[in-house]
């Protein structure tokens, strides 16, 4: 099945300049969502994934129905604020300004084995920060999971030494 | 299995005075994850859903496996300004100021049976504009699906006339 064929072009979002890859299509089709689960699911299920860590709010839809299949806790991270118990938090750099996430304190409990799972991997930061909350809690990140890659981005550079897994590539900027 | 075992009680958030029920360790329980979504999947799955319209951020944790489940597209409601295509919007007043939510405008075609799932019935605000949302696009509401009814809120009187369900009921604001 051709998933670029299901992910619609938006230019100029949420910016001007930049092409932004809008899943919604892809998770109105059933065939073609359930595709992209079954090509996660069949990439994790060899290993002992205790908790599937997804990033709010489009690392939910992906991350929710993953954590089912592999028999895995869900495990929210979000921005500041929006978790109501103790939570670890970071903050970090984006182009313009900064954001911060939030993990909760006994979201991941020490040497588990998380899967770190979010819908798009752009330049890295969010999911470095994800990463570094759960080491911060002691959880192994055995894997970092994406729907689609702007590999043009260079993301992966800012997530060295961890199994790095998406769905989908993108190239350049106005690939389709 | 009890679920309300696996819900917990954060007092005084968002604000001083409210208690808030808590799913993360619903979520972190595989198994209680898996209990709450059978509920809900034996609920709807003699019925034709074509859509399942999850409200952010934590109805996506629901909406999209049940989604899923019952062969239906997965379309998003979000926050204002989120989604990246033309939307249809709505706003609501809340106790303190008011929100605004939006839907893609081609999220629901005329005619589709659409079932709205979030994770929590409180005063109803966010689920009556949801609905209002879809029936603009020509979709007819089937029915709303929460995982916590709060029904001391009395969010049903928000929404007549269309069926309702909860898998867990609280009934007062200080039940465990």
């Amino acid at each position: 099945m051709d998933l670029k064929s299901v992910i619609r072009d938006v230019p100029d979002f949420p910016q001007p300049g930049v092409i932004f890859k809008d899943i919604t299509p892809l998770l109105q089709s059933t065939s073609a969502f359930k595709y992209a689960l079954d090509i996660l699911t069949e990439r994790y299920q060899g290993e002992r994934v205790d908790d599937v860590v997804a990033i709010e709010a489009r690392g939910f839809i992906f991350g929710a129905p993953l954590a089912l299949r592999l028999n895995a806790g869900f495990v929210p991270v979000r921005k500041k604020g929006k978790l109501p118990h103790k939570t670890v938090g970071i903050e970090y750099g984006l182009e313009y300004g900064s954001e911060a996430v939030e993990l909760h304190e006994d979201g991941v409990l020490p040497g588990k084995r998380v899967l770190i799972v979010d819908d798009v991997l752009a330049t890295g930061g969010t999911a470095a920060a994800a990463k570094s909350l759960v080491e911060q809690l002691g959880g192994h990140v055995i894997g970092l999971a994406f729907i689609i890659e702007l590999s043009f981005l260079n993301g992966r550079r800012r997530l060295p030494g961890v199994d790095l897994f998406s769905v989908i590539e993108y190239h350049t900027p106005d690939e389709s």
